[in-house]
């Protein structure tokens, strides 16, 4: 094997690598967002992330990370139970610092405090760069595929026998 | 590190490069069908693909890759709001050019001229070869772990606030 | 390229196919328990599994492969309709025998000879360890993001127009 091959085989290895670390922080993301574990997200994101979704009743257009951080800690509040599940990467990797992603998402979101349910799917299309070997969150788009909001009365609510984000000793068991 | 060491890493990272693509191939399929792109979805076929799709309540048993496009593009149309998240892949590579798939499917579909909610979850089983450098599929099979079909008449049709194929003007912005 | 590089190449193509074998095995895992093929999940446990699931309304608090498979056998059986979907796995290789992995569940389960239907999300907390070239499951524990528990007196019960647990010829065809 030359040496030419080599190098085609560290390249082929790197970016398999860079794939699965992307993956593995946008899991970790909607893994945090659903539990409200905003702390664990800010190095997640690069500080100058740009943040645009667009659902069909609301619009998020947000500069930089604590602009970010601050809208994510009002929303994932106790009064809220929420499901994000990020399906189908598609990741492309564009350079040894620069990658794009798509993410096909389905969303649950119930607000106690406003009597709201709205779930729905979305396209994400993300940036993302490498700083100090490290993948980060640059660029965050979405837009939905299909919104649906409901009014929900108390009468409505779901029967929830079990709400982390209402529970302040919510942890997983070592 | 011997030859046949080096040739073996080789084999690996290529199997690793295998599953990564097949699962992007795959991940990008149904990112198509739930928004109407079935352009995108045609270089994803193989010419020859065997389509069998075994519902409770529905058969699609197609041959060749523009049977199978027909009717997608018929099925995906305007009047239709579809989720299809693709779950667990289990990708074997059996050879340079051949390899299976598990997928384990969750999907809701309104046809909103018919009146009609079906959902439920399936199995496919998947075929997949490689033709000038691009894993394509071959054959794609499911059948239904449930199924629920609901009539949906016009007072009970959900809330819908964004729907993409209704949407001419749909795109994620850059 | 010395051979240092060599090795570390080496073992991040290990890395990348023990990430890729334990998501193939978890997502198998999921698969077997929504159609009832307890039998394939079998060789995934480690003798000597713990399993604890902590639910809103119940609680799994399982010691050895035997118990939990008797577990399993019981819960999904013909009366049931299951929908188990592992979403965002983040599996870290602690060392070639050692790995953890976050999943994140989605899950329906219409009890059909009960007459309750129970919906949430869970983050589950795997520990896996490799023994005789396979990985296994070692430890799997979950705690609910939330839980809904409905009563499904007969007229609330969907319209099922398939289970493939209450079909004894339920396969896919080849």
């Amino acid at each position: 094997m030359s040496n030419d091959e080599l190098a085609q085989l560290r390249r082929d290895i790197q970016i398999l690598k860079d794939i699965e670390e992307i993956q593995r922080m946008k899991h970790g993301y909607f893994r945090c967002v659903d539990t409200g574990n905003i702390a664990e997200i800010a190095p997640m994101l690069h500080d100058d992330v740009d943040v645009h979704f667009i659902g069909g009743t609301y619009e998020w257009n947000l500069k930089g990370k604590q602009a970010y951080l601050d809208a994510m800690t009002q929303s994932f509040n106790p009064q809220v139970v929420a499901q994000h599940n990020g399906h189908s990467p598609e990741i492309h990797i564009l350079s040894e610092t620069e990658a794009t992603g798509f993410w096909y998402l389905y969303d649950n979101f119930w607000n106690l405090a406003e009597g709201r349910y709205t779930y729905g799917t979305a396209l994400y299309k993300d940036r993302y760069v490498r700083e100090r070997g490290r993948w980060l969150i640059r660029r965050t788009v979405y837009r939905r595929i299909y919104e649906v909001v409901e009014p929900m009365p108390r009468d409505k609510v779901p029967n929830f026998t079990y709400r982390w984000l209402a529970d302040p000793n919510a942890r997983i068991p070592d």
